[in-house]
């Protein structure tokens, strides 16, 4: 009898069949799939081996894996703080958010039509976050708290008079201190550290940043320390815990000018570091200024209120170098688990948790003798003399973290699950007995009087009932993958598997304090070390690290140690980064926070990198050369031939390569980065390692370097023994040392199912798919660049330059005209302004495929509709798209062609169709009229 | 400083905010809600004390608890069989529909326009076993594969022309035997266990029921038995192994006429014994027989074809004490997953896995001595001389569960999780070496050879992405309670929490098999007797039994207690039992189940019980009373004050009080129908206690019964000593001991989460919700039924015949309206024809209840311009609902009203808008055209 091995893992991730893999060979002229790679990758770059990694597991055995690896962590009650705080994520929003597909595996809201929803949940976090710290404009979240105070830093410096130094108060937590220290020493400013309990230093001073409550865990009144700062020109910005807003005096209240800080404590698991959304607020004035995506509110073509991201020429993929910040990805889906949360409570609720997490500390602290401060929180530091790791080492006995302060202070921090049986054992380490009530520690004059959060958002969906309804009415108005694929060029939107994405619910992952001591954290270790080893063996690479927390984050450190390495070596001179014109703006932008200064290379008429002008370039930086940037294949979606010549080049001229990752999906198992000239890359594993895109973050950026830069990976924010800030050391990167830890096991588990076999052909049907779709679009929509064979990479750039010159129709009318089909837009101008970049990835089947290239070929006949004359442009369906449900049932209808052509243009609609909840949306009105928090009610009303 | 409680989950299981409560009690005129329902309820049942149960815990300290729970049992490899498999539940399907609320919050699809995704799901179980069985008609499925038996023994019982005894073959699973005898005990025919290897025995025979593979493993060509059987008139039944038809040939070919079995090992966990979806088929000219629920394809107004219940008139909803079963619930969620299992591998992948397993057990059986079989499939029956105990022990010091048959027996079944390892575990144990390879052990004349599951659904959906989007594309086509209300009387569709479903997916829950070892399932044990004991003391009652896995199968088994009751004491003419009018059809098709003669008690004018009729039918019956059935408060909505009153007269005339449950959730902390009368209960954990209804299922009916009945309460079929059948003992009920065991973790919680306080305070809003939609609606539809006191209990019915008959308007023409409106209906036409029953619940908060109300205005305003001859009814919006988006966005508007008024009602509902993918379904055209199979897809082509 025969003997069938179990089905793989990599058949369901990869979406043809094997007879579709034929059929759509057949159409490409290719005999198999093999010789179509052959043909698409250069020879000189492919690798001969599979990867030296585990063979792949079936879902099972990965989760089995997965259970015995978190068995090793240790769960414990989190009393640790320093910015992390345990919390109860709501089951309700644990289910119908994190673990729900229509949230997760939705893309940045770029295209606001089809993301209604998910802007609507982070609107209400930046009304949260305004309310909360009393500044009028919050962004959508940041990376991190202590990358939000780096922000703010730069935010300081860009818009401050005096430039100055800037300063840091003693109390700012550790971990900012040090990431904010890194920054400021590649852009050349000075930091200074002082404790501003004694008065602000005299000179000249850009900027203050304050912690509110402080790393010990004081309450102060920074009203007049603001003033002080005011009046000599400097800004403020002020780190505030959130839940502690709810009961003290908010930043905008005190004249800050900038607050940020975590949402974690909302709803967020540990996640042993993150994901989790920081927040940065700033007073008007300063909106503009504002790094991050910021959504707010304008008007539909029908002149109904619409979401979308607002001033997105801030933004670091139009301005580039000249952008405010390089941040890209944020952290959206865990904006909107803390929104969520915050709906949920409302801002009663989110009061008495407060109350109850200040009540508890306030026990303890009647209790507890030594504590150091009078005015607190949710956080006593304790003076034990001597005794600390003794009392650290007791409580962890009874399952309790505290925070190891020094040999004679612990910290005890309270949150929303601490229990009075917590309490408790923590009296009885003390050898005390708990109070049974104790007074408020919050000076009177830091009570907050104000209210907040008065939004009906924040208190209409308070029965599990309604936020369940609340949370799917949001989800159906997005499209996301779990209803059609989203051919977004350069963002590889593939399959994010279910079997990777439960175990990040399982306590032993998510509810682990980034400070735990290490021998809890001996499962997650061993997790990031396999994963780190592998994705170092995947990219040809000596050492990776995962601290980076988004791609722009991975870009960053990956110049930062270009940096350090060739300042180690005492070459001070080499700041110039060469970078070609086609590549992604946020290349530019981390080149410039990096220190250096962004030269750029011409393409050629191929769409490669001009030879000539790079050489030109070269020589004129001979001296000052430090890098070049390249992305590979190329963000025309090309395997350029010469990539190695290149790399040549600027080693020959002393420079360092830098190989953007962002593009690894079509290299994965056929070549490898770190052995075709790359000394540095960072990886998305959003992209091509299948974590989820979370509608705008979570991001995961990896670095990975060759064995010359490996001393400069990311430091550890948090060291025992400090940060090395000397040249001979790496810069942290993130708050926490492992990033975004919460989100691996996706990653892990998606190399795991595959292994080398399954990766590989997952490589190689994505070539196959932007082929297939290439081949069957060109003669409507000519492929703009293809290699020296006529093949694409794993994307292709359908060039509407000429039927736009031709009949007026736009690529953002097919964009928006693809929603009407049932279809997420590709890339739309970008890296080619006037084209759609189609990355089909390979875990779209030929079904799939073959229904968008059908939508695309419908609209290309539209197109010629508006051609022939037959239809106007201004009064087609194209201009007039995306069509609501509303304006299809209209009882008035004068448009030039029928309500069936505008809802069903092909008949598989009728069977299956998603309706936009709003036309198309005025960007260019809310941005001069900026509204950036939830409106009115009665706004929605006809 | 003020110490504020922790926020408790009643709180967001209970709609109204405490505002919300006040106001509604002002619109009924009451200062309190303690007052309401102190007038609401009579005193004379009510109780005076809390009830004594755990107090309430957090969310948090209920998965705390619940994970301690589960860490009592011991996960194992599961060898065990006997009818229950080990098998992999792909996580996509787990994600999205075991824990997805659009899927497990659904209701039963009587309203099939808002149903088509689960009723095509249905349609794909129905046609995969019609497939795999070879039979052309399969039902939508059953309880379970013992229940499955009794019900094909009972069909072939009405249909066969020979009267005779059923046999059963010694080769049934015994909980099957233990099921049917007890059944057949009721019904008073006989049933002989025969080896049918040894021929049939003599005599007439009704039936034959064969298991295939046997129980023992072995495989049998049943072709000749068959024939003979049905050369002397018998039928015949073979219970089979889905799995195995993929390789063996099917029932169907071997001339049988009806197929039953489970399809738990199609990807639905163990969970402890339930619960399963069980399957049933039927040769040509039974399905008029077919007990259960049967999905059929018909058409809608427009004439495309559309899904519904098919047949409903043999239900006993209808046909009452005439009904072919008593079955009411199905097992449709656990069916669904069943399905999506079969469309997610296809005919070449469930193929693939029999081949693994047949694969593993055949080289098993060629390393290990003494297999008794030369045929089988999976399981092998292994003679081991005395050494079985000390064989299954070392299995399970390895971790692996064998299955222990007798002293000198052991069985081993491989599954789909069965691996390499585990076999050389065994073989090691057995002290041998494992054979690398080995020879099919399928007769040659046993080998399947036909095709099956066929049509494109079973092959178009493998990739994960559209796996995941197909299952999110049909549950967008239904409504369930996560995007509406769904007010249906007498089905209490209240909050399934969260944190009450995640627990049910844990491994320590879902893997144990039912006869696991006890030390292994001390865990499941300690949870059950919890839950059973807080029942009781919440209904009042001495004993509950849990193990009853629907409604209707607590029903019978609280009539069978009655039953041995009798005739334990030797009463054997009490056989009588007394059902109101009213009733729901299930109580009078239990009744003759349990072996009992019906006699109608008939309904006063003010909806109670008459008590001339009631005094009358117990004076004539006096002798042969065995009980009367009530339902309390009744099935019409009302606390009908002489309740304690008609409990005393059937008490004095010698009979016993079974008080149907179903309106539990009006009584929980007010009264217990234990102290008030009740002899025994069957309770409806998916009404009142939070288990989703998941489409039709699953369902969990507990009986309670007290002191005197409790030797009655149901038997464990599967005994280690055997099933006492003589009259001091209960009759199983269900194969497995704790029935539906897997959902139980779902009502522990949602106690453990109320409370004493918890509990009450729900039952108390559910009294105001519906007194409150009473008062409301009362003036535009009255209401029927009330108290004495004027109020409702904790449902309503709305009086439409005077509307009918004045307009022509029919409660259905409203109820389909209602879909436009964005509602599932209430209850259409029971108890009372021509009216809507409306059960609120308490989880939901005002703003839904006036979104409800306001909905059903607007209708009566319809219904007036009807009424008015403003609209014709064929040609009102009224008639012509429900209203797709087809229909609206069509061309051609023809109607007499607007397209808005048909889509937009209300204002409301531009912005959240549900269209229904049909419009209204024709039953008839159904029935008289059963098609009961997926049709081919160009049906569904314009």
């Amino acid at each position: 009898m025969t003997h069938q091995t179990e089905s793989t893992f990599s058949d369901r991730h990869i979406g043809p069949r094997s007879d579709d893999a034929e059929q759509m060979l057949k159409v490409l002229g290719y005999p198999s799939l093999d010789k179509l790679v052959d043909v698409a990758v250069p020879a000189s770059i492919r690798i001969n081996e599979g990867l030296d990694i585990p063979s792949a597991l079936s879902e099972s055995e990965v989760l089995a894996e997965l259970r015995s690896i978190a068995a090793k962590n240790k769960t414990a009650v989190q009393m640790i703080g320093q910015g992390y705080y345990d919390t109860v994520t709501p089951p309700v929003i644990r289910r119908n958010v994190l673990e729900a597909p229509a949230w997760y595996t939705a893309y940045t809201p770029y295209q606001p039509e089809i993301s209604q929803g998910r802007l609507e949940a982070l609107l209400n976090f930046q009304t949260m976050v305004q309310d909360l710290t009393a500044l009028p404009i919050a962004n959508a979240s940041l990376l991190d708290e202590a990358s939000a105070v780096a922000e703010a830093v730069l935010l300081m410096r860009r818009s401050g008079k005096n430039k100055g130094r800037t300063i840091l108060d003693a109390e700012c937590l550790p971990q900012t201190i040090a990431v904010v220290q890194g920054r400021a020493e590649a852009l050349g400013f000075d930091i200074e550290i002082a404790d501003l309990s004694k008065g602000l230093p005299d000179g000249d001073i850009n900027g203050v940043v304050l912690q509110q409550p402080g790393t010990s865990g004081t309450l102060r009144n920074h009203t007049d320390m603001v003033a002080k700062a005011h009046d000599g020109g400097a800004l403020v910005t002020v780190a505030a815990d959130l839940l502690a807003l709810t009961l003290i005096t908010p930043p905008g209240e005190q004249g800050a000018d900038i607050a940020v800080g975590s949402a974690q404590r909302f709803g967020v698991p540990l996640f042993f570091g993150g994901p989790h959304a920081a927040y940065m607020a700033v007073r008007k004035g300063l909106e503009r200024m504002l790094p991050g995506r910021l959504v707010g509110v304008s008007k539909d073509s029908d002149g109904a209120p619409a979401y979308r991201l607002a001033l997105q020429t801030r933004e670091q993929h139009i301005r580039r170098e000249k952008a405010t910040s390089n941040i890209c990805t944020a952290q959206a889906l865990l904006a909107i688990v803390a929104s969520m949360y915050a709906v949920y409570h409302g801002p009663d609720g989110l009061k008495a948790i407060a109350e109850r997490v200040h009540g508890k500390a306030a026990r303890l602290a009647a209790a507890v003798p030594g504590t150091v401060h009078e005015s607190f929180f949710d956080t006593l530091l304790v003076k034990v003399e001597g005794q600390s790791e003794s009392i650290v080492r007791k409580a962890e006995e009874r399952g309790i973290n505290l925070r190891l302060v020094d040999a004679d202070h612990v910290g005890i921090s309270c949150d929303e699950t601490t229990t009075d049986a917590h309490l408790e054992t923590i009296a009885e380490i003390f050898g005390v007995n708990l109070s049974a009530d104790a007074e408020t520690a919050i000076p009177a004059d830091l009570q907050r009087t104000s209210s907040y959060m008065t939004h009906p958002v924040f208190s209409l969906h308070r029965s599990e009932t309604q936020m369940l309804r609340y949370l799917r009415g949001l989800s159906d108005r997005d499209l996301a993958l779990d209803r059609t694929m989203i051919p977004l060029g350069s963002c590889t939107m593939k399959l994010n598997a279910t079997v990777e994405m439960e175990p990040i619910s399982w306590p032993e992952f998510a509810t682990i304090h980034p400070f735990a001591p290490e021998h809890q954290t001996e499962g997650w270790r061993q997790l990031i070390d396999d994963l780190e080893g592998r994705l170092a063996e995947i990219t040809g690479y000596a050492r990776v690290s995962i601290q980076p927390n988004a791609g722009s984050q991975g870009e960053l450190a990956g110049l930062l140690a270009i940096r350090k390495y060739h300042l180690s070596r005492g070459d001070e001179a080499r700041t110039v980064c060469l970078i070609p014109s086609s590549a992604h703006g946020t290349n530019a932008a981390s080149a410039v926070l990096a220190g250096m200064k962004v030269v750029v290379v011409k393409t050629a008429g191929n769409g490669n990198i001009d030879h000539d002008d790079l050489q030109a370039k070269i020589e004129a930086n001979k001296d000052s050369l430090s890098a070049i940037m390249i992305t590979y294949p190329s963000t025309h979606g090309v395997f350029e031939e010469d990539v190695r010549w290149v790399c040549d080049q600027v080693h020959g001229a002393g420079g360092q390569v830098y190989i953007d990752g962002a593009n690894l999906n079509a290299l994965v198992g056929l070549a490898k980065p770190g052995e075709f000239g790359g000394d540095v890359s960072h990886l998305n594993l959003h992209k091509t390692f299948c974590i989820p895109h979370g509608g705008g973050g979570p991001g995961v950026g990896p670095v990975a370097v060759a064995e010359h830069l490996a001393p400069f990976l990311p430091g550890d924010a948090n060291s025992a023994a400090g940060v090395d800030n000397s040249n001979t050391a790496g810069v942290p990167i993130s708050a926490s040392r492992f990033g975004s830890a919460g989100v691996l096991p996706i990653s892990w588990a998606y190399v795991a199912l595959m292994g080398s076999e399954g990766l590989t052909a997952a490589t190689k049907s994505a070539l196959l798919a932007a082929n297939y779709v290439a081949a069957r679009l060109n003669e409507y929509f000519p492929v703009l660049y293809s290699g020296e064979n006529g093949l694409v990479a794993h994307e292709c750039i359908l060039d509407l330059r000429a039927l736009t010159a031709k009949t007026g129709v736009t690529a953002e009318d097919v964009a928006k005209r693809l929603i009407d089909y049932g279809f997420h837009a590709p890339t739309l101008s970008f890296p080619v302004a006037g084209t759609l970049m189609v990355e089909p990835t390979e875990s779209e089947d030929l079904r799939e495929l073959d229904r968008f290239v059908e939508a695309m070929i419908a609209i290309r006949h539209e197109i010629d509709r508006v051609g022939t004359g037959e239809w106007q442009l201004e009064e087609s369906p194209l201009r007039q798209a995306p069509h609501t449900a509303q304006t299809l049932i209209s009882d008035e209808w004068s448009q030039a062609y029928s309500r069936e052509l505008a809802a069903f243009p092909l008949r598989t609609l009728r069977h299956d169709k998603y309706f936009p909840p709003v036309r198309r949306i005025d960007g260019a009105h809310g941005d001069r009229n900026l509204v950036c928090s939830c409106p009115p009610i009665e706004d929605f009303e006809d």
